[in-house]
């Protein structure tokens, strides 16, 4: 293990190859905003025509939300040396109220930068970091507030409609939802992104130290979001296998990635990182400043964190958890718990709070916080600290009571203009799931949610992928904004690439059954599209489309190899005769042929449905 | 595959070695009820102490619902050859209202005895089938509706129970669930079995001629079911492989298990697994009737049904899904989905209809049917044959009509008191799920529900068991009383034993999230003892309690494979500094240990919780 952290050599790292695989029958398009660098990524997915005996038509593309940055685009060039494209620096620099620091803010940067003995590790293309100028508030709530439309507005909302207009005219088939409150546009407008994020029901993670990022949103109103955690532990993993989980994450969908890091070379691991993330990085600060004590809780500082905070915020983390909910008089009302505190940063921070027999320090320093967040534009995620470990302690009293201050310290937030999300639980059963969602928005004044599953069981370890996704998707119907997803290897060990794809495709099928149940327009535009392509046994289309086109492929060819199987009008489940698509096919087309007026075949019993069905124009199938 | 097949031979077949491994630190026990012969089996797993700084105390074994059979249990001998013991024989026989028949009444079945190319294939130990005596009705629905109590009836009550009473002392934890309706009392009664069963709200399929089973019931008040589906097709899959599925089903928690071959033998595969199945077998005899008259729809007659009816009935499948619902008159409605009809039964009997211009024969033959049912006790489940197959097909024309039609169908079963339940979707977005089961138990008189699912988007093949598992734990919650498993390989292939295993684990957890939303009495014991040991670091007890203990090992082993490591107080997400298990267990101890009061700790902005929390003794952590 900590060989193969000693092997990573900066002079050496590249990207992982098979995070710049292009998508089978996919390309990267473009769609450009009212300033010409305003580009925003899409993935278009090719589809072949039908061609069935009574029908042959051809199939539109399909467009589909793009979280791969430049990676999956064989027009880039990929240096993990270089990093990114700073796409956002003409953007930040257009604004006027940032400037260059002629060097860190943070102490501990500095000592980083000049100890020779990382030098070997370091990311070599480090730029000075950026501040707001003397007393500019430089957060896209801020300019939301002012009226103002930023680019990264602009490009969130071109984002979010997907081509949605190019669709409409083909009139696509969707049910309606059912929102709970949501409010969900035809059309995601720049200014409806601008007044989402002006009344903090929504934010846009983008700190101005963080300009390679394509911009997107996380809010209740708009499509579901899910996050991927990654991060060494002590135990394991080294720098260049973070920065693979995160090229290899955003490639299955990731929306945004945590890098919760805790073991060695925590710095130089996240600034590899975030340089070549094309989304939003998060962390919890408490777990650096930790590792900063040695791991003794009671040594932590405000000071020793506070330093921790510019140090991030200067590397460009683009969200901070921060568990200043967790207060003193809460820590009692875990005593009777079956599972006590499991959060890592709230059982710190409990534990803090009790050796010095002191309120939280990121409680009673929070709005010296809001000064740090606001001169970088990092968003708050305030944890939840007091979330329940298990079905037992759901919902309980210090739950609650955790999160009423959440929703306190939300105002004091936004009174700097500081965008913020809640965080959720945890261990809950299905029935208590919607009670979190009311008392959130109740509490939070509607700040977006984000929760962690929550895990409706837990008796299955090693599946709380599954345990979780059932709660992910019904606390995503409820209205929770973005998913931190679960992998299979919760409690049990830190993920793999396995388990990280496995977990963010079954946050996606949360995220996307939660957006179908929303009614959020156009989601149903790909389920159409999969299932028109099953019907019509266009094998790669079916393929194609889904969320993981690989294993689908690799699962129908573990027994029909051959690739005549791909367009057989059946498959290995029934074979030929019993497949009811091919019936129903038949079926089809028997009466096409036959052009069958039905009338002959109804006799008595049927008379109700007869009259109906002759109104209808009497053919069994008719042109739609 | 062909060749897998033939080397199939009857002599040496053996039972899988995989199925026959005595779960970890598990040990089977059985509950004798009213009389000796009524031993009920359970799994018992023992725990280790808990052995904390300031806690030492012994955990009680858990009882846990046991579907595995005599397999796992290293007393019994098992010889596929032979069979189960025949466990029912003796009730059967007591109630003298059935006889042996000197032969099959099944002309197919007489053929495939006397062929001698199956020799080599056929199970060695078969008997005569047993039938009802002329007039008796032989059904558990007879029986409990003239106020029967049969062994059957009692065997289920005391599974359901799992030992519950001896838990209740114990004062465990759990929270009030939200039954939509379902009434779920705190201890199951041989006399409530008996009334649920009479009023047609839950069934026990027990077919006379699989007296190997050890009963179970299905029903909306009592724990939620799943079923697995085995079978070969033409394309893949051999005798010995389909029996190995069925004990490795079982093993993971199959309640029921489906024979959906549709390849070659079905006749011969069905038999080995009946003999061996401990839990009942259901079928979708329309399948077989195809195979027997070379997969031409067209050429299905109600005399190769109703023969294929006796000839499975007399082998001893428990349930038949007959697609009786698929009139004439609904085909039509199907012609503007998107995905047509996707049953195979359904789209079998759709051409039937349209090629004859007649009513689906086994509508018009329902009463005939019944009669068949009744004198072995098949349980009808009546099958969605118009389905949706994607989310644009949900809740449509089609599905609902056909839904009435089983309605009204359930109620003709009834008056013969032939036990019934009802199959539904399919392909259903969340917010429409509940729509099915309100409309199920209107049309259908609170018969049992059984559930495919329902998938809740169609853009993730290769993980429909997660698409799937969403929707069925939410339709279970709602009311289902069985859910039938999807594996990952849906739409894709047929399922090998990964795939079982993986579809069974998914469909355990959505049952058991199902539970402890409705507050089944008991259901969270189970999590309580799972949660609390991993609390305590009991490794071992935590894989060993978990639905898959294998596989929870070796994730865990994965990144810590030292024996060492099953006793550490962390584990490789965090190592021993994160961990927030331990700095929680060590805010106990150090509150224990200094004896806190806390009243020193409260200063300004606490007092409304000071005075709650001095009111509660001022411990920070006292005695529960």
């Amino acid at each position: 293990m900590s060989a193969i952290l000693e092997k990573f050599l900066s002079t050496q790292a590249r990207v992982d190859e098979s995070a710049i695989q292009p998508l089978p029958n996919s390309q990267k398009i473009h769609v450009t905003g009212s300033r010409s660098d305003i580009q925003v990524p899409m993935r278009e997915i090719s589809l072949s025509n039908t061609q069935l005996n009574n029908k042959q038509e051809k199939n539109l593309p399909l467009t589909i939300y793009d979280t791969s940055g430049p990676y999956t685009d064989p027009k880039s060039s990929i240096d993990i040396r270089k990093g990114l494209t700073e796409i956002r620096k003409p953007w930040i620099e257009d604004r006027e109220d940032t400037q260059r620091l002629p060097q860190t803010n943070s102490q501990y940067s500095h000592q980083q930068a000049n100890d020779p003995s990382l030098d070997h590790l370091r990311f070599p293309n480090k730029k000075l970091p950026r501040k707001a100028k003397k007393d500019c508030n430089v957060t896209q709530m801020h300019y939301a507030r002012q009226g103002i439309i930023t680019p990264e507005m602009e490009f969130v909302a071109i984002r979010e409609n997907q081509r949605l207009s190019e669709y409409k005219a083909q009139c696509f088939r969707q049910h309606p939802g059912q929102s709970f409150g949501a409010q969900l546009p035809n059309e995601i407008t720049p200014e409806f992104v601008r007044s989402e994020v002006a009344k903090g029901r929504a934010i846009i993670p983008a700190n101005i130290n963080h300009p390679e990022i394509e911009p997107m949103i996380i809010g209740r109103n708009f499509l579901v979001k899910i996050n991927a955690n990654i991060g060494n532990s002590a135990i394991t993993s080294s720098i260049s296998e973070e920065v693979d989980k995160m090229t290899w994450a955003i490639r299955w969908g990731a929306d945004t990635v945590m890098d919760l890091s805790t073991g060695k070379h925590i710095h130089e691991t996240r600034e590899w990182i975030i340089r070549n993330a094309p989304v939003p990085i998060g962390t919890v600060p408490i777990y650096q400043a930790l590792e900063k004590v040695g791991g003794i809780a009671e040594d932590l500082t405000w000071e020793i964190f506070r330093d921790t905070l510019l140090e991030q915020a200067e590397q460009g983390v683009d969200y901070f958890t921060i568990h200043a909910g967790v207060r003193l008089a809460y820590v009692p009302l875990t005593a009777s718990r079956l599972t006590g505190i499991v959060s890592r940063g709230g059982s710190i921070m409990a534990k803090w709070c009790l050796a010095h027999h002191q309120e939280n320090f990121l409680y009673t320093r929070f709005e010296e916080i809001c000064q740090i967040m606001k001169a970088y534009d990092v968003s708050f995620s305030l944890g939840d600290g007091l979330r329940p470990g298990s079905i037992a302690d759901a919902n309980d009293e210090a739950q609650f009571a955790e999160l009423e201050t959440l929703g306190a310290l939300t105002q004091i937030a936004w009174k700097h203009n500081v965008q913020t999300m809640i965080e959720g639980p945890g261990h809950v059963p299905m029935h208590l799931i919607k009670e979190n969602m009311d008392k959130q928005l109740a509490c939070c004044g509607e700040a977006p949610f984000y929760t962690l599953g929550p895990l409706t069981t837990d008796i299955a370890p090693g599946y709380d992928h599954i345990t979780s996704g059932i709660g992910a998707a019904l606390i995503g119907w409820y209205g929770t904004a973005m998913l931190c997803y679960v992998t299979p290897k919760e409690h049990l060990g830190l993920p793999n690439k396995r388990d990280v794809r496995e977990g963010i495709v079954t946050y996606k099928i949360a995220a996307h059954a939660a957006d179908l149940a929303k009614g959020h327009p156009g989601a149903q535009i790909r389920d159409n599209a999969l299932s028109k392509a099953r019907f019509e046994f266009r094998w790669e289309d079916q393929f194609n489309v889904g969320l993981d086109p690989d294993r689908a492929r690799e699962y129908h060819d573990e027994t029909l190899p051959k690739e005549s199987a791909k367009t057989a009008h059946f498959c290995s489940m029934c074979g030929p005769k019993f497949c009811s698509m091919k019936i129903s096919q038949d079926v089809r087309d028997y009466a096409a042929e036959k052009g069958i007026e039905t009338d002959s075949a109804f006799t008595q019993g049927m008379a109700e449905k007869a009259a109906e069905f002759r109104h209808q124009g009497s053919k069994i199938y008719r042109e739609a």
